[in-house]
């Protein structure tokens, strides 16, 4: 009974406890699985990326140029982001989202300090190579998510539920 | 330096310690990202998904006809797995497999059994909802994978590789 975000009859009522408790698995981890469809030929990826969020809560990952997912991600900014911790017992019992999106460079320079900034925080041993000429910043602008619990509690989040989400996180980052 | 697997020039060699390792990686846990291409609208998706290895070392998982990523493999069977525990420190220090392919459904009444067996050795809790009449089980049929131990650490596995593969771990699950 997973990811059924399209499927609104199954869907739970979002509350702003729901937001909140989304919002902790995603302050939760220091990564996330990235899928994105091949520029080569059009199949879907799914590779690892580091996860950090921005100054106002957005979700932004670090690549090489010489990557195939930034190779993918150039060519078709659509991706998909899966987070959540994994515990013991059943993997499926256990809460994650999957936000989708639309995701754009970090290449303004006063945008990239602040993002690099936010990344190391989050990712110190990150200092050895986010400077490297080939790595540069990713952002993703969330349009839709779905938010399991476990077995049954499954949500689908909107565009403005994110926002939301975006604004709670960037306070609770900064504080 | 992550998910490199098109680009040749910076993979190194794939040895039978590659592979070996890259079995242990796909042994050592219960769970993977599955990235799936939307039935909807094209846009990549990302669930989680519990897996296991059929008894020739395929990898296999349940979903629920009602779940997105249902659909999406209903309209699409092409499809990537991202295999990997994340350890302390940096998670794109920690080695991972990406196994792109296309799916098929298991439907055969004794494939069905010996999937279902596999799928509840390692999946004990899944016995609550194996057999609700929404749920079945898919195979992946690996084509290619990228797998990275670690930094500067990449490699590209051919399908020849990946059946290397299923053959030792088919071997490893049956001992």
């Amino acid at each position: 009974m997973t990811e059924k975000a399209e499927d609104k009859d199954l869907l739970q009522p979002v509350t702003g406890e729901t937001k909140e408790a989304a919002c902790q698995v995603i302050l939760g981890t220091t990564h996330a699985s990235l899928a994105t469809i091949s520029a080569k030929n059009g199949v879907p990826a799914c590779s690892r990326i580091g996860l950090a969020l921005d100054s106002t809560g957005m979700p932004v990952f670090l690549t090489s140029s010489l990557s195939s997912h930034s190779a993918a991600l150039e060519a078709d900014p659509r991706a998909s982001m899966l987070i959540g911790e994994v515990g013991n017992g059943d993997p499926l019992a256990h809460a994650r989202i999957s936000i989708s999106g639309t995701v754009e460079k970090v290449t303004e320079a006063s945008d990239r300090d602040q993002v690099r900034a936010a990344y190391l925080a989050r990712h110190p041993k990150a200092k050895l190579y986010v400077d490297f000429a080939d790595f540069g910043f990713w952002r993703l602008r969330p349009e839709y998510a779905g938010y399991v619990e476990g077995f049954g509690r499954a949500y689908a989040l909107t565009q403005e539920d994110l926002a939301d989400m975006a604004l709670q996180m960037a306070t609770e980052t900064a504080a």
